[in-house]
């Protein structure tokens, strides 16, 4: 293992046959690859193989010689192809022996399901002597921090949300405490703005994307363009220093466009915002089919200021909920009236302070005479409503998506607007 | 190289810091990995490595030893850091020189574009005696196709878009020439099932997981469990025979499970049943928060069955939405009563053939003295109406889309019992 002044040597391997026959993409090594430089850890290589445990153990001897950190993936699941534990037992020289506090939890696990534990399972109960179980908050797997011949092995799930939980609540601080000297830090800051796309963000930042500390990188997320400022130094002051300017000058060149920081989402933002201010917020979504009130819901709390959706997908629908006929007549089901008129209709059936309208062609072909990827998002209260007008991407769930987060972006800055006020 | 009668050994190399470092994700390998099967080729390791000429001819060395074929992307561009061609040139001991062919070609290509050639762009009109050129229709690098040291290596640009073409166009007819048989076949058959975990599924497949020509893998999905059985052979009528009695076992071991097959998507199977026997289908749904209703409308041609959904988050709203007073009261709103109530009001209100209603509990606290995670799913029609109560994941999201995931199937079982009756 290398000391505090040399950094980590790390790589990654992805275990899963599934990987191998191309039948999913491998964003676990995408996730572990963006984490592990923000730790000062060297990513040198990715390998992905099969389940088959003679040759995961070849390559976890080759990783072994060359470096001092290994981060596995996969291949800890309960059937006889998950193999991940045989092998690093195998390299280790070790035999797996069952741990009666993993079995007891596994048992608690199921029975909070309502059913028995399948054999199977005993499995994940098991450990071997040189390796310590990681918490899995998220499933039955536990992780498995294994130091041996020199390197530290950390075998994490496969499946991405277990796998993501685990590395950030239990394996980022254990890294912190073993290996990290206090004073030798590295800090990031994430800006996130909505509106913008990847090429226009990078010419506003212009010559600052080359600065080296900080370094600042530019990432296209579903929830806009997000700009991470990365910077090293002796002391948390240090580091702060280093990128307090820099977020200024960012901030200040991307203006209107930045809703958030680092752990953000539009989703808290709204929540937080509309219990501070006692708001309520009723939706009548049409063209997003109930993705924007899946969205809001998606956080713990969301009961606090959201009444509910009508999710009123053809028009006879928005006229039963309220919308007259005479305005899908003049106007047609896809307009900027018809969107103001959903809002009106969802705050006033449920009494909400807030309301939203949304309407537009997510399908591919015309409605109306009106081009597909046309969209139309209205927001009121008692005092004042606007729309806006958007052409989204054409394919149907890019769309939705798109719709949807910029209805949140419109809905944050709605909230913050009155609250200016 | 191997002859005909036994499969091609071969693996995939990316090159690429950017990988490494987490700013793109590798859909090369995940579509090279794809086609390799389809031409019989056992895939059986991908390796990322960044640009590092050392570093990319040891992990070409050690893949020359393993394999017949070797795969490689990325690394062909005009730059310094583009390092592909020198570590074949270094392992196949020989001295890249400037081929006038290739020059030539280059040339035209950007007096095509209107702009002169940059001196670095020479660079890739190199090339050494052991490789031939691979033609680029879309761009300036040409690929390499290299025998040495007993192993082919086919090396083609990162950029995505060229490397299909490429694949396409120039290396799988040269493939097919070179080495493979008309006749060696290889498909695959994927059985998709509900509502067992992945250890019974195991459990209940037993020996059969075991066999080789089919094989049979296990795969846990957001939509359930899938068994994909994969067989090669000399035509099409020889892996079909392999493979039918296999499906048939499978489908007989795991019966009512079974909903669908290879490309068969919940929301596809709902919208074409539904389609076939005119039914339409209103929701309401609180705990779910507008999921169900998102995912029916993720599919083009969802509004020919889909009407409506309400999202009635709060009781007030269940109420204003026709669930009566009393039921919440004797019952709760979490009870098998209020999502029946919930299903019939859905129905009455938008004159759907079908009315689904859910209720449960998605956050971490008990509500009712009921537990977290409890939900009841109903469904009706004008005769019939029937409830299932569930046991659901704690965390959040992983509720929402189980809940939304065990509807869909409920439902199509519903409109397939219809059909059947």
């Amino acid at each position: 293992m290398a000391n505090n002044s040399t950094p980590l040597k790390a790589e990654i391997i992805s275990v899963g046959t599934e990987i191998l026959l191309g039948y999913i993409t491998d964003t676990n090594a995408t996730y572990l690859s963006q984490r592990l430089p923000e730790l000062g850890i060297g990513n040198y290589r990715v390998t992905t193989i099969g389940d088959n445990v003679d040759r995961l153990t070849t390559v976890l001897e080759a990783a072994c010689e060359r470096s001092d950190l290994v981060v596995i993936t996969g291949g800890l699941g309960p059937t006889e192809d998950d193999i991940t534990r045989e092998a690093l037992a195998k390299l280790a020289g070790e035999i797996p022996i069952l741990d009666p506090k993993l079995n007891a939890h596994l048992n608690q696990i199921f029975s909070q399901r309502g059913i028995p534990m399948p054999d199977r399972n005993l499995k994940q109960a098991e450990i071997i002597p040189s390796a310590d179980p990681i918490n899995n908050s998220r499933g039955t797997a536990p992780g498995w921090w294994v130091k041996t011949k020199g390197t530290l092995f950390i075998a994490m799930p496969g499946v991405p949300r277990e796998m993501y939980e685990m590395w950030e609540q239990e394996v980022t601080p254990k890294i912190h405490q073993n290996f990290l000297s206090k004073d030798s830090l590295i800090k990031s800051r994430t800006i996130k703005t909505f509106g913008m796309s990847e090429a226009l963000v990078d010419e506003k930042l212009g010559l600052l994307l080359r600065s080296s500390n900080p370094t600042i990188g530019v990432y296209a997320k579903s929830d806009g363009i997000h700009i991470r400022i990365t910077a090293y130094g002796k002391s948390s002051n240090d580091v702060a220093a280093l990128i307090a300017p820099v977020e200024q000058k960012v901030v200040n060149l991307l203006g209107i466009h930045v809703w958030g920081y680092d752990e953000d989402t539009l989703e808290k933002i709204i929540l937080n915002r509309c219990s501070d201010q006692g708001k309520t917020v009723s939706i009548m979504e049409s063209c997003t089919g109930g993705l924007l009130a899946s969205m809001l819901t998606d956080i713990e709390g969301s009961s606090k200021f959201f009444l509910g959706s009508f999710v009123t997908y053809s028009s006879q629908m928005k006229e039963s909920m309220g919308v007259s006929h005479n305005i899908i007549e003049k106007y047609g089901a896809i307009s900027a009236e018809c969107a103001t008129a959903m809002a009106l209709s969802a705050r006033e059936k449920t009494g909400a302070s807030i309301g939203i309208g949304i309407t537009g062609i997510g399908g591919q072909d015309s409605v109306e005479g009106k081009t597909p990827g046309l969209a139309y998002i209205a927001i009121c209260d008692k005092e004042r409503s606007k729309v806006r007008e958007g052409i989204f991407p054409i394919n149907r769930q890019d769309f939705k998506l798109r719709v949807t987060r910029t209805a949140m972006f419109e809905l944050q800055g709605w909230i913050k607007d009155i609250a200016d006020v």
